[in-house]
């Protein structure tokens, strides 16, 4: 199942900007996408850290063909294409298909709560089926602090027996290491690959057998994630873990969103960055110069990140 | 801001009936609104019980298309036209409106959780300016267990102070009655009308001053429902609310949504009703006779189903 050219490594759910106007900000997402691609960092777009669930089946669309149009290579993007509808998530995926993005991370249908795993399981079988493609690659997005539908390991289980080449793989961000070990100890090696959710459990699910991470913070601290991905055997692995669990220890102080947004916005010069869409808010003028004095203390820097024309 | 215009009585949040193939079927459709506007009562399509978060943007606005061109009354419909985008919401919520349907029943934006109330009042803001209509009617669908975004007393205090005569009322599906209570002493008296979510409260609803009830179970028993609404003064009210209590709890007993579209199959003899979409499962063979078999030692019936040709 597994292949060189599997997604692996760092992967960051790419911020989308808005204009003023809340409107997708192409230019920008493509300056950013580019950046994060020159990084080493793999593009999750539409994931929840890119507010993805604020935008519309079309909006989604159109900044997909933006990224394919601007060159950024399709094997190196990830979308986020599970909706709350099934007929929203088969077009997602089938129009990612048609741009050959086979690699796709794929949430549960989030509205109702407490549904069966036979629900789930018909609900990525129907997505499967009517998308009806031998290249596709869904990597299942398992966030039930947010979702608040969480992906069992039993469902994992008959997934994987019914769809062996198509369920390719995992983020898990739940939060809860005892269950991204049990999915590196039960499916990893079944060639199943498992993304912590964040940096925070990258070191622990590279030495697990696990393939990388999918992480919020890969939009302003990719290199130094990125260089511990790379030297994860190195003698200084830990030492590098504890700088990147402080960085985003100083991101975590406030709403992640718009603060990953404002800290783009103030190493860019460019304020407009930090607009969110409801129901997120924009930091205030207070937090944003607190979070721009907390990374300064630390020496944080985004070196690259390109000012707006 | 009251007047003898606007919505009140019992509303149901029509069930969604599909094909098969699992594509909404427009016959069955107008069939059903057809006969719950006979027994007087209002269509709440896309609520919760109507699988709404289920479709697409599209197909909800076809299927609204397809009543307004079926001569179901315009005063009588309340679409629900919450989604988790704000650029969905806006589309549909406009849509309604230019079909001339003013009265929308709006879930918050339900991805993300544990956001504020200036977050969730900028959301209503946005929709209200974005569609920018005199007309526009919007009742708050307040259903914590289900969108996990409650909507607080201050909230929905702030959205009444800054649009009158917009914010039009709730739904209260948080099955709690001090909070409908509270709604009901706070907002009622300021034309705010509050719906109670099931008929569970119907009795308590209207003798607090409210206006009806949004329920589920209205697709069933509409006619014994509105003969609550209508006599909740006379001295066998709280006879009516038993018997309807009653009712739903055999109902209460199956998954609430298949249980619904099973039992209009059973009772128009038409079985392909009990289809639904994914995450849900349709009741399996057994459960649908445990169903008919409760349903029928407590008397019930749906007079004047209509069978299809």
């Amino acid at each position: 199942m597994t292949s060189v050219n599997r997604p692996r490594g760092v992967y960051s759910p790419v911020v989308t900007p808005f204009t003023k106007d809340l409107l997708p900000d192409h230019d920008r997402y493509v300056r950013h996408c580019r950046w994060l691609i020159e990084q080493d960092v793999g593009l999750a777009v539409f994931g929840t850290n890119s507010e993805a669930n604020s935008l519309a089946v079309s909006e989604k669309m159109k900044l997909l063909e933006t990224l394919v149009g601007a060159d950024i290579p399709v094997d190196r993007l990830m979308p986020g294409t599970g909706c709350s509808a099934l007929t929203d998530t088969v077009e997602l995926t089938r129009h990612a298909l048609s741009l050959g993005v086979n690699n796709v991370l794929t949430l549960p249908p989030f509205f109702y709560k407490g549904v069966t795993d036979d629900g789930l399981f018909r609900s990525y079988a129907q997505i499967i089926e009517r998308v009806g493609s031998d290249a596709l690659r869904i990597y299942l997005y398992h966030i039930p602090p947010v979702s608040q539908v969480p992906l069992s390991l039993a469902l994992i289980e008959r997934l994987l027996a019914a769809f062996p080449g198509v369920i390719a793989g995992v983020k898990d961000s739940s939060g809860d290491w005892s269950n991204t070990q049990a999915m590196l100890e039960r499916f990893q090696p079944h060639g199943f690959d498992v993304f912590a959710g964040n940096e925070n459990f990258l070191l622990a699910t590279m030495r697990a057998g696990g393939v990388g991470c999918i992480t919020a913070t890969g939009n302003v601290n990719p290199a130094a994630i990125v260089q511990l991905y790379r030297h994860w055997q190195s003698t200084d692995a830990d030492a590098r873990q504890a700088a990147l669990d402080a960085t985003r220890a100083v991101f975590a102080k406030f709403p992640m969103i718009p603060a990953l947004k404002a800290a783009i916005g103030v190493y860019s010069n460019d304020s407009d960055w930090g607009v969110v869409r409801p129901p997120l808010v924009d930091l205030t003028p207070v937090q944003c110069d607190a979070l721009a004095t907390a990374l300064r203390e630390i020496g944080f820097s985004m070196p690259g990140v390109e000012v707006p024309a």
